[in-house]
């Protein structure tokens, strides 16, 4: 009986976390896109996108990774055709992550096929 | 007691739950970035951001929607200052949205303000 009621104490307070929950964390968004050259290959292009989605594990600053392959009908993303989203929770982190090796090495991968880059960062609201 | 035993069976499937996650639904990103006209004030400019943001609730087809003012240190935005993030369930829902009588209606408020616009949907990856 005893175990039961900790088990239901147990169960409410997780409820009422839920009912109340604290305040997200801000997040800073870091939007990158790029065009590739005419010449680089698609093998070449998915080794750069490849190349930089293995950053979110190996930069502890990037809290969170997405990307994906512009697909819009609007026409309206002059050339670009890559977008990657990287998420942190500061300024000072995402200076940090512009230095950390990983990142350096991943810009020698890119180099060679990047044609255009374009890059806003926000603060979530 | 049975109402104990039934309140313990609900926290054990609560907790199941969260053991063993299905699968993230797939996410489709519809990224929006403006400029604006010189001739725009920033309050001008804050009831557009406003307007966007108030879709969200109003467009049922919009999952999600977040939103920011660009702070980016390296420059490469083109001019672009605002960037809004819309996500949605399909490539239909979003077309729905985009003839929705509430996003004709903010098209109606941004128009005198956009300078340009930039545009690029993908799938979450």
């Amino acid at each position: 009986m005893k175990k039961l009621l900790l088990l239901v104490m147990a169960a409410m307070v997780s409820l009422s976390s839920f009912a109340q929950p604290t305040p997200a964390p801000a997040v800073l968004r870091h939007v990158v896109l790029f065009s590739f050259k005419a010449a680089s290959t698609p093998e070449e292009v998915q080794q750069v996108a490849m190349t930089f989605a293995g950053l979110y594990g190996k930069v502890p600053q990037v809290k969170a990774f997405e990307w994906g392959i512009n697909n819009s009908p609007e026409k309206l993303n002059q050339g670009f055709t890559h977008c990657f989203v990287l998420s942190f929770s500061s300024e000072k982190d995402l200076a940090d992550y512009q230095l950390h090796p990983a990142h350096l090495e991943f810009q020698k991968v890119l180099k060679p096929h990047m044609d255009k880059v374009f890059v806003v960062d926000y603060w979530v609201k």
